[in-house]
């Protein structure tokens, strides 16, 4: 089982936009270069978040993207289900209607039992992850920062943040 | 995010175990023949089990594979972990050290607040599958079969059920 690097970066590249100033969003080449990671793979997990409707974009000389919402209605699992996708981890196969002893499909209304104990694990998993939201973790970056190092941040941030255009 | 088919296949095969006679086994062709699966990947899940301790082998003519403890002390989370492995499903790569603003590595002695979401989602999700066990999951389809679907398995059982001979 696993998560995919993509979503570490859509969740840092998220938490960035949080302090973006009105009207003004990144360029994925600069979320790229802010965390040291290729312009093209940034960029696809930013389409991934604009397809989801978490972040927008806009387009042209002063494209660049920020958030869609409000950081408290974004969770962690709306990125990473944004990236990943939603499709469930265990797929049945139906085994249970299988060979020898199989069961008739018409006995099978229920879930196989290890296919629904894993439904429910899943669900549990979705909901830790739906009770954490960005602006949870913006907080949490702020409350353990430096002073000194929010400053670089910020600096960085009013620098690179584009005033945008048109969004789409 | 995906659980691999062999743990589906595993926790079926280790399921059939749990209504072993004593001193008999289960080969692995016989196993793959009541699932309708192939022989050799289903041999694949009966090693990893072995090697976790949950089931054990008996070599030579007579071998096959029976339950190494009681249903009741082997969980769902067991099957998965021996199957697909015990590395978190999320791998930070701290990319928070990354680029421009990028932290100090000495100033990185908690985790990222991303990576630590991620644990406490991924231990609901093997606590959940920790709750379920083997004699849960046989217990469940005992309850929902019927009297003939039963003395079918039973049958099957019996007749396919190895005298173990040296266990290894």
């Amino acid at each position: 089982m696993q998560i995919s690097k993509g979503v570490e970066w859509a969740a840092h590249a998220a938490a960035m936009m949080i302090a973006l100033p009105e009207g003004r969003g990144l360029k994925a080449e600069a979320l790229a270069r802010y965390h040291d990671v290729p312009t093209a793979y940034m960029a696809k997990q930013l389409q991934a978040l604009s397809k989801a409707g978490i972040i927008q974009s806009s387009r042209g000389a002063h494209g660049g993207y920020r958030l869609a919402k409000l950081a408290t209605d974004i969770s962690l699992w709306d990125i990473t289900a944004a990236v990943d996708g939603r499709t469930p981890a265990f797929r049945c196969t139906e085994i249970r209607q299988n060979g020898p002893c199989g069961l008739k499909r018409k006995d099978c209304k229920s879930p196989c039992h290890i296919a629904a104990s894993f439904a429910v694990a899943e669900a549990a998993f979705r909901n830790s992850l739906k009770a954490v939201t960005l602006a949870d973790l913006g907080g949490q970056v702020v409350r353990d920062s430096t002073p000194e190092h929010l400053t670089d941040v910020m600096t960085w941030l009013h620098e690179e943040a584009q005033p945008l255009s048109e969004t789409s």
